[in-house]
């Protein structure tokens, strides 16, 4: 298996350990959570590859990436118990699903020679959009969107690490390792130590 | 029309006749009962052909699909006081609309030749995402995720029928025939006696 | 740049100085804004292409899209103070992206030789599914489903003018203008003086 496939097998586990854990909080049953695991885990990946007419999309012609899903959703089904008193371990886990969705959605794009600026969103498209629907389905309110969680920003840091690597002269798969490493670093100082961007803060108006 | 045309409208029909019933809740006009008709008649359907590439999209080669979700729009928009006190009814309609469309959904990609696990996945795709979108939109919880209404769940039983169908020789009319009358099956049951699988309830953690 | 092309950047431009307002809302960072930004701005397009099956994406083969979503999130992080004591300018700017997007949404089905139809639809699709999904995604009452807005109504009219245009024998140019128009007139008499269709009301149920 090439690294890209396993950063993005990967990725798909991670992200449906986060959907199953929001269907722990909404108690459904195990097809709920294997519905709201497979939603997470392909969701990004999916927008994806219907944007670059990439067909078939990647887990209709590898049907483990739905075994790996229904794998997290059997497994927090189970264990969810112990995770809830570990919501930490899961934005650390979430954070390494992250990177590597990120990593492995903007070289897809950069092997298909796509610009840099699309290149940058498919990165952040592949990272994101799979909470997304998990946080609209469910009516959190997104992760994407939080203040302070630099969620968008690390994934178009690390996207924009292999838009601009050519330029560089990094070699493949140190160039997938930096996106993935910058955004994971970003994450975790974000949800550490509190980094963050200057948010807007409404002032009284001039007029 | 061949037996799964007629399932197809079906579906669109009785799913649009539900979503025009979300708009009268909202208390909208009758273009946003047309809207919201059309979004859950043929929302499901729309996402499975995108992802199966099937082009053009279902309704966009032949619209009386749109034309029978405006109709639906329309009966509603004159006759939902009497619909009103029927609530009961009206899951019961939905019930039907599930399990026409599951059937339709799944034997659309068995007949595409795609594997079983795809075949289940388009089953529930078409048979819940037109009420997913229908619900999320009209900021409703949604049906598919409420507690005890087994609704994934009879989606992937029917769909499942179809997807090894093969394996025990039914013939194809037949086949479409029980994964429908499972469908709706288990969902009657759902709604008529409760039925339900275990829900995932937190424990006190062990550390 | 042709017409066409003219009022689609207008469209994307426009949008996204709402989406960006929206986040301005909900006290985003830069990067935030961005995101709501591209996501109004291209969203409507977007799924207009994927169900039409043009390939590329609009503005994945004309990155200025991109750039001029971003630009509208850097002007509206600089300036939203200014224009939030303005919400009516406001209203008055999506109301022409609103017109932009439907009279270039509808010309593409129509010069792909779509049916009538499928021309509205595509329109509607345009000019409303960008805001939609901002306004799912942030968690607001979608403007297009709200009462009085005739958000839908614009649409649908505006559109339903190129769909019918090769009957009234007008010309290209003409035909684009007068959708615009039409749109733009329909959502002005309703924001300035609540125009509306008659919405449902419930009555007592006769049974």
């Amino acid at each position: 298996m090439s690294l890209i496939a396993l950063l993005d097998h990967a990725a798909v586990l991670v992200f449906a350990l986060t959907g199953a854990l929001v269907a722990s909080r909404a108690q459904l049953d195990i097809i709920g959570f294997a519905f709201l695991a497979i939603l997470t885990g392909v969701g990004g990946g999916t927008i994806r590859d219907v944007l670059l007419d990439r067909n078939p999309v990647f887990w209709m012609s590898d049907p483990t990436y739905l075994g790996v899903a229904v794998l997290a959703a059997l497994v927090v089904f189970f264990t969810a118990h112990l995770f809830e008193s570990r919501y930490k371990a899961i934005l650390w886990l979430d954070a390494a699903a992250l990177s590597f969705a990120v990593a492995a959605g903007a070289n897809i794009a950069a092997a298909l020679g796509q610009s840099a600026p699309i290149v940058v969103v498919m990165g952040a498209v592949t990272g994101c959009l799979g909470g997304l629907m998990r946080d609209v389905v469910a009516n959190e309110v997104p992760l994407v969107l939080k203040q302070g969680e630099l969620y968008v920003t690390c994934s178009v840091a690390g996207a924009a690490v292999i838009a601009f690597a050519p330029v560089a002269g990094l070699g493949p798969t140190l160039t997938v390792l930096v996106a993935a490493a910058i955004t994971f670093g970003l994450r975790a100082g974000s949800i550490a130590f509190g980094w963050s961007l200057p948010v807007y803060k409404s002032r009284p108006p001039r007029n």
